[in-house]
């Protein structure tokens, strides 16, 4: 069993290993947002299984992918489980590693580039740079604002420096906008909203944590007093 | 000119643009910690420039580099600017790109798998667990810890949960982790060191915040009170 990382989004980012695995795949296990691209280095006969989670609505509950991992690979097909970005970074890749070993099913994890890194270096965006962040965060957008532990996870946002990264940030822009305001962070700090990064559909929104944010049926408008850039 | 991430080490996790195009590279300027084998995937006529920066001595000061990048480019080679990791994690990248700007050189960004993700995947280690950490930072050891913003850095660590990474944090490894217990996280804190991440040489040494470091003249020994695997 092969727990890999498909990449961020672009064909070109995904690693050598991994196309190497997919290209002898018996079954694909695989994610939302992993590009058609990137399944196409699988062979023909390769059986490919959807488990995405969209918001709101999971092909597949978490306890059944890691059984239908684990049943595939027993069966004695080489499974490739293909997931977006890096299979570590949110993606609950831990829990699958953890089932296999439980089941006694040998893996390999293969990390993958991470969207945290890649999608602000395709909109032109350095998470480290000398004189201005020595250090990045990366947080998930989809936290459960509302849970106990709030406030330490809130901690990276209370840093006075250093790049914070929010992956998935869309539904909870308003809060997270509020809660970086609420931390110290001053108005004039630099923002950059990303969508569909690294793929040909990628739009970067840049400007100021100073910005106002309208809510507008299903489409949300971002205004930004500064610039635009498609 | 092509700035491009070399991953952490092991060949297959270089990406599948980055292998495209060293194999049509003229010129090929090189980190400390790139891998032979990945030099290889260059072809035989390409020129290679070692402009590494061992702790202490550096082949080329940064200036230099990124002069010999615009001066390359100019020349009409086909320059890859190839990175230990990803580009635009403290491999000072930002300010590559920023010298190819200001000479009106175009470039392309390969963002690479950082070695923050990729090296604790090897050991065994999600940066991320869903009952465990749903955040992580990523922080140079190399800081210069008495600088005057110290404080505000420190504010990652300052958060209780969360997993934290620090590269190349071997020569102030005394120093992180008194910060670390002093900054409120407990002395049964899970605490790994990895050396040499996803090479045939990597070793991996775990226990937890409540260790004893020992400095013997030039090499230095950890002695935690669990296991040592390699």
């Amino acid at each position: 069993m092969y727990l890999v990382g498909a990449g961020p989004g672009h064909p070109g980012l995904l690693t050598v290993r991994a196309k190497a695995l997919l290209a002898k795949a018996d079954v694909v296990v695989v994610d939302r947002l992993v590009s058609p691209r990137i399944l196409g280095f699988a062979p023909s006969h390769a059986r490919f299984i959807y488990v995405g989670k969209a918001s709101g609505h999971h092909a597949m509950e978490q306890e059944c992918i890691n059984a239908l991992l684990v049943e595939t690979a027993r069966q004695g097909n080489v499974v490739v489980r293909l997931k977006g970005g890096d299979p570590f970074v949110f993606g609950r890749g831990g829990e699958e590693a953890s089932a296999c070993c439980d089941a006694d099913i040998s893996f390999e994890v293969v990390p993958g580039v991470t969207s945290a890194v890649a999608v602000p270096a395709y909109a032109g965006i350095p998470l480290t740079y000398r004189t201005r962040a020595s250090s990045f965060s990366v947080l998930t957008g989809h936290m459960s604002i509302s849970q106990s532990r709030e406030k330490t996870e809130w901690g990276h946002v209370r840093s006075e420096t250093g790049t914070l990264v929010f992956l998935m940030g869309v539904e909870n822009l308003e809060i997270i906008i509020a809660r970086i305001r609420q931390s110290g962070r001053t108005d004039d700090t630099s923002v950059a909203c990303v969508h569909w990064g690294t793929s040909a559909s990628q739009m970067t929104i840049t400007g100021t944590l100073c910005l106002s944010i309208a809510s507008d049926g299903r489409t949300r408008t971002v205004q930004i007093s500064t610039r635009c850039k498609e």
